[in-house]
């Protein structure tokens, strides 16, 4: 067994903030997340899945892997702002995590590729990254 | 004559949009930039000076380069709304090249550092990079 | 279950050296990392913790992460020589290795955090890294 | 229980293509890695293995791990075409997967140092990582 | 005067060979650069372009540059062979520094962006890089 | 004209401190870099030599670049004690703007590449960068 790790980017904005808090306990608990007006991020997707190579000698084919992230996730998250355009994070905080919950959620729906999706990873700034595992 | 280059990050959503043209006109301009309801990216900022080492064998001291940097310009910018957020962005389309100058008067507007403010290089994405000489 | 990595920097001097050998199987064993007066390197230490995000959207506060790691080990290692100023190290050879499991032990003497530390990762240059899973 | 990764790059070049298709098809399946005079990579290589640090407080010794990676694949991978100068892959299709099953048999053939090989990373590209469990 | 130096990446084999000496004298001069299979790089090249941000506030539009870059330079080059596939470099040696040139040809052949070309950066490996001025 | 810059890296420790303050003014200017054991770095150091490319299609050779900047900088530098190990720093205060001007005289005082030196660029950490024109 072994495992592919392909890497995407993209551009999104968000603002860190719940209806189940008072303003204050929102700008308490997320900070200068919480700022009104929202600030944004360069994220970096990695996708990891696995397989055995067959015959073509590879796990997967790039292009179709490719398609697959582009046409399922980064369609919808690319140049867009995580709160307002992405309906699998309506009602919750557009946090990282429930970032990387949603991605995997967008990738599972369709999958029918023969390799196995492993993991997601996802990092939010060079200090940051969050890994998913979805075996 | 020595450079010195510090580099500094910030997060920061913003929209390009300009009231000069129609809704389809930015559209066409600004492509997936102009989303109504932003986007964001991990801003790169490295600010470079020019001097002398001195006595005590620096152009600068690290810790006063960081506050004015800090002070004039990072506070204002980090988890912000550039759209929003940013006096010296207003009336104008908040562009990576916009934002260059806007820091280069934010850090010029009250410059006491015995080294000679030479450039401000600041890149959107891994792929962007902007450079402006201030000498 | 998701986890959270979380990127650090230390600047240190040490030496590797051990008073169970003679000077020369010292050089012999620790080659240029004998050197008499000690070299150093830029640390980056990767803390991984490990839990599910809770109401709040994080498997932890950023911030709470870290003061906590501040606290117990950067303020003891950022800027120090490891064989000197770091008792954890006293009567051990400052190796990476070594090293990571001090870190360790610094980080599980206090740890209160409601997140599980899963692994730590230090690297020493850009082509060596070394991880310790502790759960 | 503890890994230390290595990381070494190689230069080298090829091309995907398999006798068991026609050209069409070969061009069809690999793209334009199938292009006629090939194509290369700076292939970076991370070799990790598993120990303890004993008495020297290292799990192993870098200088043993570096001579032996470079003796058993550098030397015979670095400024190569994967597809004529590799006889560990004569009869495969020169992908990175098979590749990484290559590199793992090369090293495997004359493994005597006294932690255990774990596994075998290599990335093509910024955006590829192929991880092979090895242990 | 502000410059925009936007990223490029393109894969290609290349073999380090001139007509001009004996075989020997290939081998002396280009060592391991001239094995007779060739070998091949990652090479990530950097387009500057120079101007003052317009109405738009923009040096110049991405996707016009992008496709500049795209049409004159990267289609002829990746996943490509520079000895064999490249006309540019017809009877040159494939160095970088010849590729250099050979780009900055392909470029200012049909250049009709606003924006001056300031410089060319190609790097080979993450240990080298060039700079060619075009101004 | 073009230029080569060529990448090189070395390990090693120092401490800021100047007989020409008492401890406490030490300390102040210094701050964390003053204490008392020093600390160290992982330094890059890109020399840049610029010419044309002669007939053999190259500005100078690889090896012979990397043999001058290994016997006139690196072995006096890597896995060193700026203060203690290195005679051009001796009565120096051990800033790496001064280890830029050392590095400067120990490359020219016997440069005989045909390309001329015409810069060297130090970093000492991920955030500061120092360029030194030497032409």
């Amino acid at each position: 067994m072994m495992t592919l790790t392909r890497r995407y980017r993209f551009a999104a904005s968000h603002r860190l903030n719940t209806d189940a808090l008072t303003p204050e306990q929102n700008a308490r608990l997320y900070g200068k997340c919480n700022n009104p007006f929202g600030h944004g991020h360069d994220y970096v997707l990695d996708v990891t899945v696995e397989g055995a190579p067959g015959a073509s000698g590879q796990i997967v084919q790039r292009e179709t892997l490719d398609q697959c992230v582009s046409q399922q996730v980064l369609r919808h998250l690319d140049h867009r702002n995580l709160n307002c355009d992405v309906p699998e994070l309506h009602g919750k905080v557009a946090t990282t995590e429930n970032l990387a919950l949603a991605i995997e959620k967008m990738l599972k729906a369709s999958w029918t590729l023969p390799a196995k999706l492993a993991h997601v990873r996802i990092s939010e700034t060079d200090r940051n990254a969050f890994l998913l595992e979805t075996r």
